[in-house]
């Protein structure tokens, strides 16, 4: 069957686990303090051009948003995002369960636009009572969205130009960062979120690694004691050196690029086949996830033979799905999967 | 000057002020356990038609709906509301600040009408993702609700049948309890709050008392050890008698109806003269509340000589504003208010 | 009967409940803006010498413990106190509500000294581990103690100097404050407080208000939107003036001074009968709580004639039992106590 | 050199890693729904003999506690363990973080004994304040302690006996439970401990998993809703099969066991060896780590040698430290040490 469900159905890059079996019976320092963490660390920074940031090695997306957003925001601070954030939608509440609300504007496609924080914000302190109301501290944006669209870098000069005119930290969570930077569309770089951001992470378990995000925080002095924090939220890994192997290798001779590029390219040839095959697109997304509209009955015939995730129900008659690409993807199951479509 | 701002102007009701006198030296048996707040809570029971009912006396709104939301909904269950709900809107996210989220759903002038809920409640479990959002726990309302208006009792009974349904427990915010039972639509009864509701609060700050809210629980056993949880939010009075002695007064010889009545009447009064003055209601509110837009070239005659409440900008020559009448307006002083606006 | 259990029994020192009758059907402005707390802040700056202090009213202990502590603490930081701290024994674990870990350290009859201090934060530092433990943040002391005793100015001198020197801040739970300054022995100041502690409170609910504790912050800068945090914990109050009063009339004409010395008076002169009477003292405290050991034999005699708070069991025959003088106490209630016990 | 310093150094038993490289391409289903996880989860209900188990497998130890302490207790209630419990000393009190006290009583070597907890629990509800207080609601110990030590299953029993007299959780932290079992005077059994306790976890980290701890909730009722909870914690792998594989391996052909026996026979190989040597042990330990007490003259010696944890300064002259061994530890390697020692 093909899988076209998500990007994150295979294990790790090669690279990875062959380093993870090469290295498997030395001892190492524990907590982060091992030589492959702090390789990777060094690799990081200097790829974002912040010789004194903070990385750290978390496991996942939900427990990056959290560690980062209490360690950047004050206890009494809300966050504020597009009502599709996945902060807002998909993670259990785990923001507000640190004390912190989360205060949705509506976006488009995915996008936070800097016209909508502005209004949101000037009107927020326009009313008399907004000491009555939760406190806009953070901006959470993601980089692509969750509609896989992505920001211009004109687009994030005018969040952070708001965010530094009402004091609000602005935070990108890169699940999929990869696929966003290799989007052909796109003219920001790691370089361009280390100057625009008090933090973001780089996804690693969508994009090659087995595990893994690090936490990106450009100037130290934007959070206190950030290894107490970790710990404090249970996301500190004894054995560190695990999540640091990740992104070492990731890190080493631009693979981390390469297979982003290897998705974003895979989905670019499915788009074109689609379009091709005369299917409608359902929005315009640069980078690895497609959704397209698809007739209920179509659907039904394909179903069983392919992979893919429900969106959205249209109408009685047509359905939104989404097809991931991965790092993994091979441009012959491209071939397969548009074969199965037309 | 005249001062239809707020509800909350005056300090209590006399008979209130006189009991505190005479009681002054005496010495009471603290934390609630004293005799005026026994009295107190079974006049409720009493008046409620509940009585195993768990009743305390908490000192204003956001700490009661905290403490019950705190109670009533697991650790990691999420609030649903109107968009409008105090909670939502003016609290500073303390709902949040106890781990909560807040789901907000489109209302009707105020209202989360039995459609809307249900909708959701449909939408959210047809969803297979819904294990990683936040899930909904406790449906919070308000009666009457922010903007005046009150719930029928089969709004009510609906609302309640969708709770059953899916496990969801029903809170009503009483800040201005009192005033909404006195609304000559109204068909709803404390003891129908009691029967309907897994808890709710008889509002004293706003109507009568110098401070004071009354948390009801009909059914002792929804909640756990309210008496502790009360405590760990910084909410236990160690004077309770102080509290107890509002309610025991307000609840003797139908005192808290009366006066409540008295904010009403009031408040019709006022709108009759406004609608024979040519105003125009914003919205129809059957309670102490009343909204009207007015020229901003009027208001800007007015604002010095009578306290009002800023509500919304219309355009740029009308606005809405409210005035609330009380359990301590006079006739007179609503003459003087029609008056000035004539 | 006679009633020495604790100093909340009675409501309130008579000047105060006399002003709110007088000012009963004033309408006034909500949220502590109104004439009277802004009086009563100016008042407790002055009796402080720090005019740019920050004051709040506040309901209760546990809540003004709650509200400074996290507004002074870091999210992720610990509060260091004796273990006999109210906030470690009697709070329901509020503390740890807002997601602080309470540190106790061994006392000296409800003090924690200087000594006790230093050695732990020497030793915290010195453990290569420490970053995996709680991180220490602030101090917590109460003025007078559970126990009655009180710091000397050295005392308090030397742990400001520790807090200094470990980046800790220093808050004092005054919820006896007027007896402890009141103490015959005491040379400690308001001033003195504000000169050396971050935050500390001025406890009326047990000195002769109704309701009420005044948290004062001498240096504004010390904490971040206060009265959103104040709020967001469920503790502003609408009728702020109803706790402005208070101490409007507490701090004018050295109100709060005197019926302070009025309860240290009476608690000395109980003590100094006592002894005379042969009764072990527990120990030597010079405010409003005397401790004595009382053969259970007599105390039998005398239980259903005297209230006073059980403290602790000797052996089999001997109980540790306190009295509480208050600002309402009459000489001749002692002397009825003393033929009582003689 | 020689490492003893934990048993967190080396990455995994080379089985794990060889079944990761083999399925690297395979696509799983996320969030624990692969058939790795459910084979593993089969394996350890099978192993517990409670095949209606919940089984999550999670990243660390900290995470575990927080996760399961926080299912298992009201949000109000408080943890009691013995003071050198882990989550009391070293998790930078993120049991506090998620609302909840720790209560600390005095142990014995590391554990908990029936008798200081049914004292302290019979003592607490004797107390009339103790609504007061914080409500003791899960009793946490750890297996083997944090000193090696490991428990009866008499203790274990006499335990359970008090937890349920006092409505009370029981749950064990097994980071090193395998050591634990394989302990040569060890008479529990993972049985026991399911059959025991509400909770507890089999620990993978430092027992040849990669990374990994797989908590068991015998009584799948003990708990509501625990995939939100883990999520809400941040606890969720969207690769869940990469645990998954850990204890797939780990439980098949006895494996977790058979190498825990290794740590425990050169544990045991090493004490005999330092005994014959002439030192002194500061404990009996029957597990995986050795605590012996050194001349500091000796340890500057081999200091550069050997990795081992520092525990305690005993006086000037001799200092207290720790060497342990793991599923990796070869007896050569024990030899080796021992020489340095001689």
């Amino acid at each position: 069957m093909l899988r076209f469900d998500s990007d994150y159905m295979e294990t790790a890059h090669p690279k990875i686990l062959e380093k993870l079996v090469e290295i498997n019976f030395d001892k190492n320092t524990s907590y982060g303090f091992d030589s492959y963490s702090e390789s990777a660390r060094e690799k990081i920074r200097k790829a974002c051009g912040c010789p004194d940031a903070l990385v750290h090695f978390l496991t996942g997306g939900t427990q990056t948003n959290k560690v980062a957003i209490d360690a950047l925001a004050e206890s009494y601070e809300a966050v504020v995002c597009a009502s599709t954030g996945h902060i807002a939608t998909h993670e259990t509440g785990a923001i507000e369960a640190c004390g912190h609300k989360v205060i949705t504007l509506e976006g488009e496609y995915g996008k936070l636009l800097p016209e909508a924080l502005g209004k949101y914000m000037k009107d927020f302190y326009s009313d008399e009572n907004h000491e009555h109301a939760a406190q806009p501290g953070l901006v959470y944006i993601s980089f692509p969205t969750e509609y896989g669209t992505v920001y211009s870098k004109d687009e994030l000069m005018q969040l952070r130009k708001i965010c530094d005119e009402y004091s609000l930290r602005l935070y990108v969570d890169g699940a999929r960062l990869g696929y966003g930077l290799a989007a052909r569309c796109c003219d920001v770089t790691l370089r361009d979120l280390a100057s625009l951001t008090d933090a973001f992470y780089i996804g690693g378990t969508k994009v090659g690694a087995m595990i893994g995000e690090a936490l990106v925080v450009p100037k130290p002095d934007s959070v206190k004691k950030l290894f107490v924090q970790v710990k404090r939220h249970g996301a500190l890994l004894a054995k560190g050196w695990v999540a640091g192997v990740q992104f070492d290798m990731l890190f080493y001779d631009n693979l981390y690029f390469d297979i982003s590029k290897n998705a974003v390219d895979n989905a670019m040839y499915l788009r074109d086949g689609l379009c091709a095959l005369g299917y409608e697109l359902y929005l315009d997304s640069p980078t690895n996830q497609q959704f397209i509209v698809i007739e209920n009955e179509k659907l039904e015939k394909i179903k069983d033979k392919v992979g893919y995730s429900f969106w959205e129900n249209i109408d009685g008659e047509h359905t939104v799905i989404r097809f991931a690409t991965s790092w993994a993807t091979e441009k012959s199951q491209v071939d397969e999967l548009l074969t199965l479509l037309g």
